[in-house]
């Protein structure tokens, strides 16, 4: 084949550097696997081609996909590029590959007749399986992640959303610019599985003054946010058997981490004044912790008085209990004046203190933080290790700056004017719609507010119709781990504009009408 | 004081908003807890006088933190501007407060002289504490996080490290920068526990092309490294008690995963043809995983045989078993032709694939990914949504264009080069160093090789003393399980430069000596 070997020369001449910003979401040249064997009776050409068209069949190389050019996969399978050239030509030939321009070559849209779609992809993996194929007894219980009516979308005061809109992110990308512009090599090798020293100072010092938690920086743990940090915590102090007390109603998602770590569930009552300390005490004195938001309890948002605190601590020290303090939406409140942390009264370091940015940022940042016992730091950096061994290093140095130069102290003044103003409207726009008939709860503070339904209303159709108009409410029923006591919505209003606000709830009140 | 109370009123107006750019390391005005009683007898001012004075004595506020203005701190209590500014004109009268020109009041750098620093911070916690305070018995079982000598540092030869200098942060910045502007409300509240679909077609296209891996973009999570991967595949696959295969000698931190999950580990020999199957069932037969390394075996380098694949497959499928394979290094390689993942020889979807970007971009990107089988992506979602809920959505959306637009490959291509001359740098100056003496394997592909030391040596005790010579080395006995068979040390050439080579191992070659 020598001379047709050079007859195709020109095609792939001149070889362009791939341009810097290629059209999107196509791949650019990977080298496929490719082992040749130098002994065969095979010419390599033969055998380059035999896997190109193999791969290209099977999908393994996707339509329009770009392929290596001749001089890389020679110099790559160590190869003069003659028999590359070769393959190439014929797989051009036979339309398994085209060639677009001077951009490179690259597998066909569609493949020659002779391979009906059909075939493509018939690699993939079986959908039918034999055998044995056990999974563990834990992961087992928890529920599948598909989503009910009212999680599978996202509008007005769907719950656990912030104003984002409001988000400094032109400050944001100046500190990250500023980062990528003077990165340095150690952070980018490994950290600390406590996270950045520089990260805990300013979360240390910013916790102390705003929550008075009690805390240096070595007792704080940088995490992807309050739900990994009750996962450390749960596998650091919890055995499997253990009890633990959850409030009930309260959140789902803590709930499944003490499922996943083989607990006992011990649903305790919550009332005005937070978790009921003596029903707990009833249910199961000897629980080994205790899972609490006592600045505004999800979902009713009561704050948790000051008696019930001191009985919390004293239950707590009395039987060797931990107790895990969830802060999430500290920040916010409107009418109650500011409250100290349950750590902060804790004079036994009995209380892990679990805090998270996805409230006052926004949740896809991921960033969160755990204050530990001193005592029991060495476990949790040990048990974070095995875990996910330490947290990504652009946002803690990022936010460390963030905060450290005002920027977060000034965000949080501005948001939380504008969640008084929402809350206000939201407040205002149920009672003009319902009046009596629906009672509203937990507004005092925080991003959600719980508006309790009329009797004989079953929350979770009310929901799911709400959802059907574009309303994303969560049935306080599902917030229960048993029998539902009360019915009703819990609503956010993070993310809901002040001008959305009346119309979904006008919405909401229709969804009302249809099941009655 | 109505008199008083104006006088100093010069000293607080005009008030002037925080620069954009304060120093940094100085927090602003975040507001402390002050909840005001204003039934009490003692008046407004006092109290608030009262709470700032102990505030800063017990080091709630720090010296040199900036205080909340007069005008912010009313607006936040809702009382009239007086009594504040009475209260902040006392504390600055006695030197609790000092107030520097127009930027605003700060605390003290010292103290008035009646506290002594000693009462500084003396509400710290409590270092000893009373009753019991049991934690977990898997989390007490792992070793502590505080390093062996070789672990402390960094420098020549520290394993897992990478050319971070040669990352194109210019290319990065300009993604990143671009995702900030165009920035989407969307992915900012919420993502799938599987990670962003986009991310996990480029992921699964390039998988599919570079380690011939069957999968579709469903069967992807993102991750935040192969560490997570582990963690969250023992989570869904074991149940205490179970065995799992490990490879003898092999990964430390990767053994603690199952440590964690409260399995039994079955240390299972290594070979040049990579797990000893064979050895493995006379051990343990009916284990319930194997964790292995195929492509370049950690620590020793050895590329699992065809024939050690099929068997490994084969028992697998005939006990029910699953397959962790870790694919941490294998876009590199030098000698031999690139090898198809384990994962796509499988024809019973009995492997778990795991990668991660730690090794290709740099480690604290904290980005990695499972390639999960059909029937079992839904409880890996379920669990992973109970441990971190989701992963962050930046990483994920730059490093689809990274991929999509060719810097990725181009990357690869780059890197791969230059850890082939640093590769051949460090054989070269261990064979000029020692002969025969140092034999090196694992040489052929990833970013460490293995070199065994002459009899009679103590390879933790040479890696301590080379350490003290700024050479970081990992002893190969700690990662033995059992009775280390080999003495030697575990070299990782990533990140050490061309000219740096030759001078560390002739610092290694003098702590030797001092050692004979």
């Amino acid at each position: 084949m020598g001379s047709s070997e050079w007859q195709f020369k020109s095609r792939f001449e001149p070889e362009l550097p791939v341009p810097d910003v290629a059209p999107r979401k196509v791949a650019t040249g990977f080298l496929p696997v490719i082992a040749l064997d130098r002994k065969s009776s095979t010419p390599l050409h033969r055998q380059i081609y035999d896997i190109y068209r193999a791969a290209i069949v099977n999908g393994n190389l996707a339509p329009l996909q770009k392929i290596p050019s001749s001089r890389a996969l020679a110099a790559e399978l160590r190869i003069s590029r003659i028999p590359v050239l070769s393959a190439y030509a014929q797989l051009l030939g036979e339309g398994y590959l085209e060639s677009v321009g001077g951009g490179g070559t690259f597998v066909s849209k569609s493949l020659p007749d002779r391979f009906p779609s059909s075939q493509h992809r018939r690699e993939e993996t079986p959908k039918v399986h034999s055998g044995p194929r056990p999974i563990s007894s834990r992961s087992a219980t928890l529920p599948s992640f598909i989503g009910a009516p009212w999680l599978v979308g996202r509008g007005a005061f769907t719950v656990g959303q912030v104003a984002v809109e409001h988000f400094p992110f032109h400050v944001w990308l100046r500190l990250v610019s500023r980062y990528y512009k003077s990165v340095r090599a150690a952070p980018l090798y490994f950290s600390d599985p406590m996270g950045s020293k520089d990260f805990r100072s300013s979360i240390a010092k910013y916790l102390r003054t705003v929550r008075s938690v009690k805390c240096d920086a070595d007792q704080i743990m940088v995490v992807s946010g309050s739900q990994q940090a009750l996962d450390v915590a749960a596998r650091v102090l919890l055995d499997p058997g253990d009890s633990v007390w959850l409030e009930e109603p309260g959140y789902s998602l803590s709930r499944r981490v003490f499922m996943l770590a083989g607990c006992r569930l011990i649903p305790v009552p919550v009332d005005q004044e937070g978790l009921n300390v003596a029903a707990g005490i009833r249910l199961c004195k000897n629980a080994r912790a205790a899972y609490v938001t006592p600045s505004h309890q999800f979902p009713l948002g009561a704050t948790m008085s000051s008696s019930r605190r001191h009985q919390l601590l004293e239950w707590a020290q009395q039987v060797g209990a931990w107790i895990i303090e969830d802060d999430y939406d500290s920040e916010y409140r409107y009418e109650s004046s500011p409250i100290a942390s349950l750590q902060g009264l804790d004079r036994n370091s009995r209380v892990i203190y679990v805090g998270t940015f996805s409230k006052t940022l926004y949740p896809s940042l991921r960033v969160g933080y755990v204050v530990i016992p001193t005592d029991l730091v060495d476990r949790f950096a040990a048990t974070r290790l095995a875990m996910d061994v330490y947290p990504s290093d652009l946002f803690q140095a990022v936010l460390s700056d963030f905060i450290n130069e005002g920027h977060y102290s000034r965000h949080l003044r501005r948001t939380s004017l504008l969640y008084r103003e929402r809350r206000e409207a939201l407040v205002n726009a149920i009672a003009e719609q319902f009046g009596s008939a629906v009672q509203v709860q937990g507004e005092q503070s925080g991003l959600h507010l719980v508006a309790t339904l009329p009797e004989g209303l079953d929350d979770q159709q009310v929901a799911k119709r709400a959802a059907a108009k574009n309303v994303w409410a969560w049935p306080l029923s599902t917030c229960y781990l048993g029998r539902p006591v009360l019915q009703g919505l819990v609503l956010g209003f993070g993310s809901t504009p002040l001008a959305e606000v009346g119309p979904a709830i006008r919405r909401l009140n229709k969804a009302i009408d249809e099941l009655r």
